[in-house]
């Protein structure tokens, strides 16, 4: 690991309380400089990692560990893929070069990974309703002194858990709770929405705060014309103070104490006024504005979405590093979906495209410019895009539905209960299944086909490469199909020729891509590749080894199912996915149900979380990469390493 | 089924066009008391129904009949439970009779049931993202003119969705949404929560309007006192438009247009009020003031939780029938959760008790009064209900977070990401598990053993009787459990004795009851006691039937299967639970795995939705009651159906 040098003043500090103890308030902005530069230095060279969101806070972390006795007083930040200064601040300086690498820190908080980090966090809004627990509790314990602060962005409090989480703690009104609102007008992509729009009425000419000042200063002016008039306009004051001051203010009408907006980059500023909120009880709001990669000239003036992780960049330049590839690459399965949904669109004019607050990064952009009007970025809020889905599909609309699988975990129910009980056709693109890499444990999509698998009505799928990507997309959209999931992975595809004509696909159907006689794979998805890859390796050991693609794992194709229990004894099954409840448990249901006997061993996720890596990195960890296949099928059919590799040699 | 007479006017309606075509707007306040009657006359004979929802919203239901064109016009029900005027006037009157019985209507408005049902609905707070949909699709489609109402109770708004729902719709500026807040200030029991409080607020004496149209007035005799105050007074005024009219209201801070509050008991006047609503395009919302139980003496003046769903009464008297039985009947299983929470918790002071809106329905209330400050309702916001309670255990509490199975799934993200990642220490109480009766598709309990399995860390279990449910709820509380759910079904135990000293489980072990040779048993949680029975059944039949209640479906009992697939080659699991990923998924995955082969027959409820009915007549028709045990035993061993009979005979 190259070792970065860092400012004087952050060479002095290795944990908050150097921060408290050797600087003044003064020396703020020095340190917010040299966090940022460290951020820079360090990012720009590792690439990997988010950036516009950890420059936007820069001030605010300093300020926050400045002001506050952290970890005695609790810290929660949301989502938390903004919380880079946070860690350098809190003892992993040293480390933070390792950042989202095998074995290296996580680039979100994680509580095992330090006790700076009070709540593990990676999916959005759950900071409010965290850090009023930890409130509630510490009041009950008496540690009254105790400070609890949730820092959220505004495109977090679009979610619906963070409005639960405001409308509780408005209710606790002896709970010390500072919510700090960083308001920088973006999720990923830039926010959507009412709320947006209201905190941006409130922040920009017409504020709140002004519109009060200006009516105070009237209202003492009118009294200058006489006692009638100064009763008057004493009784208009106080009339206004129970609606201007209490209810004029959206978070006031849910009891909160609203202050601001104030500016998020002025260091000094924001920690004089953490000082005066200290004392001041009851659940409170602090509105900040800031600016996503804000005080560095390049993500400050360029795209902030192309800045919300560019990969390596040149520093001086502000030149994001493209790797140009030799020779043509496969695409990523999102542009897949994303130029595939518009072609489907032009056809029908039944589909919509919906994604709560990811068009960039499922490529939904590529319909909302074609087709604005059929296409929703409904803001962090995936339980209403699903419900808004099913509202569509009542309507005769086809709505697809592009929700990241981890994502989706959010609106479970909502699939449940509002799209596949009514036996609604919405399309669910559930991207990023299976291992994600290096975003780690929260992101990965490793549930889904557990999840969606044990759904009434639900057709759950997943393409092993683009070709099929495109044919199940298709399918998707023919009558009656009822809800209707495909799952496909993070990152590149296969093929470099992916725009093949579509074709429908008979639902339940799966592909026998190889024959063989002495062992079965069945795959669902990606793994596919895998298990080819295998195969090909193994060719020269001699084993005669089927392969089964079977693109649906409900309804699975049971006649195909028949055909490998009748004919082999010896079964792998391969799955981005959990062991439990997965791919491989609907196989040996079937198994099981049909009264067949067979050694079927099942290669995916284990019932642990995995933590962050290469996608490559952790699939062989998980043992059900290539690798994996090739020795469980030497296992299984008792070859020698050592065939192979005379094989190999041959 | 019995008939039911309708008053004169009722009697000329079956379908909505009837309404408003034979009556004028006078007319509205009889057809209301009709409607009002029917419903009371025919629940309080038949009993097993909800009941002051309804009569809450007799006028508004009549008048939203009488003033939009159902069903081209779309009325989503939120929730549902409120929607039996509606049924009675859109063509159900005569099979209202059978509500909730099997073969007969559902308590909830569905969508296969009539076309005036635009959405089924169950769980709360899914109106207003649904009817966006429907108004978004029929913008595309060029209606212009169709007309989207949702109705949701202030309950049902405290629910994240509902936000999500009103975020997005203030954003889609063209869309032709009617938001009726029905504001009786109840869920099933009281409503909580910061907007409750706002609600209120606005609509008791310092009204936001009061206020508005005071200070309007005031103004306006300050400009008396000559021209210079005038322009003052007219700076003011236009100063507070700004802030009164457009921000001083939550709603028209989300772009809402706000009308109200207005008396939802008025039908001529409600009515006369949706006329002008008709016209005014965009998002808009009325808040309508009512009463739950309203104009029926007894539910108006008694307890609303207890008139919520009050089982059969006397019309006249208002008493209502308890049955009461000749012997000592076992507990609810919901009343041993509540006992047993506050016995802990007296021993144990780090017990906390969380429950989103169900106190009464799960027996919180014991808590609730023994120990205030360590109970929450937290509204209905499951999502906020499970974040909250790990933001609590992070500080070293014990929270017992009471969710029902059904409604659990709304949190299922929270549960994987926020609790069990971080391996917190939060018990998660699943009430009504399994299917529930009545209540129906909606909330059945169906899938949780399966949702639950797939998550790392969590503990799953299911005790088979009181005692067993008081031993687990009293394991769960031990050091370093990580996150623990128990899941118990709705209604009575087993046990009249069941106030059982506590003793710790060993987790991951369970039961052996019954020894036997022929066949082994395996059951988790209530339907132990099936397997009971039916072993007791064949006891004449001579059959060696063993039977292990497993108690724990993970960490499973590793050590008890190898007994079982050592010993057995005929194995039947039984669980109250989807069987896609469920109990005996697990048991079979453990036999795969461990390359034990045996016959296994899995029985539990079959991948479809299952309707609604009594729960022996539901547990029997999907096939996991006593007699189906038998029968598979039988037919498993080829044991002669008259074999039993002759032994019954004897």
């Amino acid at each position: 690991m190259k070792k970065y040098s860092t400012g004087p003043f952050l060479s002095q500090i290795e944990v908050p309380s150097d921060l408290r103890e050797k600087f003044s308030m003064e020396d703020l902005p020095q340190v917010s400089d040299e966090v940022r530069q460290y951020i820079i230095d360090v990012i720009s060279e590792i690439g990997n990692s988010h950036f516009g969101a950890s420059l936007g806070v820069v001030e605010m972390t300093v300020a926050l560990h400045y002001v506050f006795n952290t970890p005695h007083d609790q810290l929660v930040w949301d989502v938390g893929h903004q919380a880079y200064g946070h860690k350098i601040l809190t003892g992993r300086k040293g480390v933070f070069p390792t950042n989202r690498t095998k074995g290296g820190i996580s680039g979100f908080p994680k509580r095992s990974e330090s006790e700076y980090d009070t709540f593990g966090v990676g999916h959005s809004s759950t900071s409010i309703s965290a850090a009023l627990g930890m409130a509630v509790a510490n009041q009950y314990k008496g540690e009254k002194e105790r400070q609890h602060i949730a820092v959220i962005g505004d495109g977090a409090m679009t979610a619906g858990l963070a409005f639960e989480g405001l409308n509780h703690a408005g209710f606790e009104k002896d709970a010390n709770l500072l919510v700090i609102l960083n308001d920088n007008c973006m999720s990923i992509d830039p926010n959507v929405g009412a709320l947006k729009e209201y905190l941006t009425d409130i922040t920009t000419s017409h504020t709140y705060n002004k519109v009060k000042d200006e009516v105070w200063n009237l209202l003492g002016k009118i009294s200058k014309f006489g006692p009638d008039a100064q009763s008057v306009a004493s009784k208009i004051s106080s009339a206004l103070k129970g609606s201007l001051l209490k209810q004029s203010n959206m978070f006031e009408s849910l009891n909160f104490r609203y202050f601001g907006p104030i500016d998020g980059h002025d260091v000094v500023g924001m920690a004089k006024v953490l000082e005066d909120l200290k004392d001041i009880p009851g659940p409170k709001i602090l509105h900040c504005i800031t600016r996503k990669g804000a005080k560095y000239k390049f993500s400050e003036e360029g795209n902030p979405t192309q800045w919300h992780a560019p990969g390596v960049f040149n520093k001086d330049t502000g030149e994001i590093v493209k790797i140009v590839p030799k020779s043509p690459q496969p695409p990523k399965y999102q542009d897949v979906f994303g130029h595939t949904i518009v072609e489907l669109a032009e056809k029908n004019d039944k589909i919509m495209g919906v994604t709560p607050a990811m068009p960039t990064g499922c490529s939904l952009t590529y319909m909302m410019k074609a087709m604005p009007d059929r296409t929703f970025d409904v803001g962090i809020a995936e339980q209403h895009a699903v419900t808004f889905s099913a509202g569509l599909a009542t309507q005769g609309m086809v709505p697809y539905c592009n929700i990241y699988s981890s994502f989706m975990q959010r609106a479970f129910d909502q699939v449940l209960h509002d799209v596949a009980l009514q036996n609604l056709n919405v399309v669910f693109c559930l991207d990023r299944a299976g291992l994600v890499g290096a975003d780690g444990a929260t992101h990965h999509g490793a549930y889904d086909l557990a999840y969606m698998r044990c759904i009434p009505n639900m057709t759950v799928c997943a393409p092993m490469n683009e070709s099929e990507l495109r044919n199940l997309m298709y399918t998707a959209q023919q009558k009656d199909m009822g809800p209707f999931s495909i799952r496909y992975p993070r990152g590149k595809g296969v093929m470099t020729e992916w725009k093949t004509p579509m074709q429908k696909v008979k639902v339940g159907t799966g592909r026998k891509l190889t024959s063989g006689n002495d062992i079965a794979i069945l795959t669902v998805g990606h793994p596919g590749n895998f298990a080819q890859g295998a195969i090909e390796e193994l060719k020269a050991s001699g084993a005669s080894i089927a392969h089964y693609d079977m693109r649906f794992v409900k309804p699975i194709d049971e006649t195909m199912l028949h055909e490998v229990f009748t004919k082999f004894d010896k079964v792998i099954t391969v799955e981005d996915g959990c062991l439990m409840g997965g791919f491989g448990s609907a196989v040996i249901e079937f198994m099981v149900d049909q009264k067949y006997s067979a050694e079927v061993i099942r290669l995916g996720i284990p019932d642990e979380y995995v933590h962050h890596g290469t996608q490559q990195e952790l699939w062989a960890d998980c043992q059900f990469d290539q690798q994996a296949i090739v020795a469980t099928v030497k296992t299984m059919l008792q070859l020698e390493v050592t065939d192979l590799n005379t094989a190999v040699n041959e």
